[in-house]
């Protein structure tokens, strides 16, 4: 039987990452979700243990201090992490696993998992990439300059990933994804198939 | 610019190595063909530097003594070679080549080239290889007999290679082959893109 790939996606905002994961998750059939335990409160249509665990800060800092997180991050001050035992269960069950983390999150997976197979997506330029955070014009212009700076910082890490795809056109950049894990669901480190 | 794939295929003989190999050199406009070196005589039809480099003993020897053999194989009384040099300009200049080898030679080049994607093919089942084997009707029983020994062999040290690839149906075999040669040329160790 194969093993799962756990599959990392990331990549600068604006790149498209977001959109890739949700497609891969939707079109193929063999990834599953791994849910994320977070401390934020529960938004109403939020369901604990579907949507996320919802933990308090004292459960959170006790798992956190046990090692039981794979990655963990701070956003706008609420702790995010990926509980490490259900993802080592459905990779051992040949589940494939799917992350859309940011950079940080994603070095500390490759840290933990060297088995797990990154990919960076990249925008097909820098005025690309401003061009779609601006459009978003959810941002304040001290946070669009913010996250181009964050961009050319992640961008020069992009060696420590296994893949680079650049998102020009949504579907190229889906098909370049699709490869990959046809690819990785071949890789002897999780196949190897017994011929009798 | 992109760096050249080192793909290298192999598998035990009637697995489909040699067919699989060809689809992908006439089929994919990227893989450029290696010229081997060997010491027996040309063949009326075959002209020198185009289909071999045809090499007296003593001058393959010393090659091999120099270190200027990627791998090399005896086949039958007559030595044969991957000549190293080519090979690493055609790789710098972004050509991606192919070799179809076997087994020993394959471990040869992942050692003197660990970037290397190798590619193991696998008949579905023994009782197939030896069907395969047969329907040839070129070789005696006992070479037959050996054949499938060998076969055993090669296939408990898949997890050399990197990928598997079970070639039950031809075209899903290619495709698999495809995604791999896809994945790979998205591969950071080779690939490194420059947005502006």
């Amino acid at each position: 039987m194969r093993k799962g790939i756990l599959m990392v996606i990331s990549g600068p905002a604006g790149a498209g990452k977001g959109t890739l994961a949700d497609m891969l998750l939707r079109r193929d059939g063999g990834f599953a979700f791994s849910v994320s335990a977070t401390t934020r409160a529960p938004r109403p249509s939020e369901v604990d243990g579907v949507h996320y665990h919802f933990l308090t800060e004292g459960a959170f800092a006790r798992m956190e201090a046990e090692g039981d997180f794979l990655e963990t991050a701070t956003v706008h001050g609420h702790r995010y992490g990926t509980p490490l035992k259900p993802v080592m269960q459905m990779l051992n069950e040949g589940r494939d696993l799917l992350l859309d983390i940011d950079s940080q999150g994603a070095r500390s997976v490759m840290n933990r998992l060297a088995e797990c197979v990154t990919v960076f997506i990249l925008p097909p330029s820098m005025a690309e990439l401003e061009r779609r955070l601006r459009e978003r014009n959810t941002e304040s212009e001290s946070e669009i300059r913010r996250r181009l700076q964050n961009a050319y910082g992640e961008i020069a890490r992009l060696g420590c990933y296994r893949y680079a795809v650049i998102n020009d056109n949504l579907e190229t950049a889906y098909k370049h994804l699709e490869s990959i894990v046809a690819a990785e669901r071949l890789n002897t480190v999780r196949y190897r198939p017994v011929i009798t």
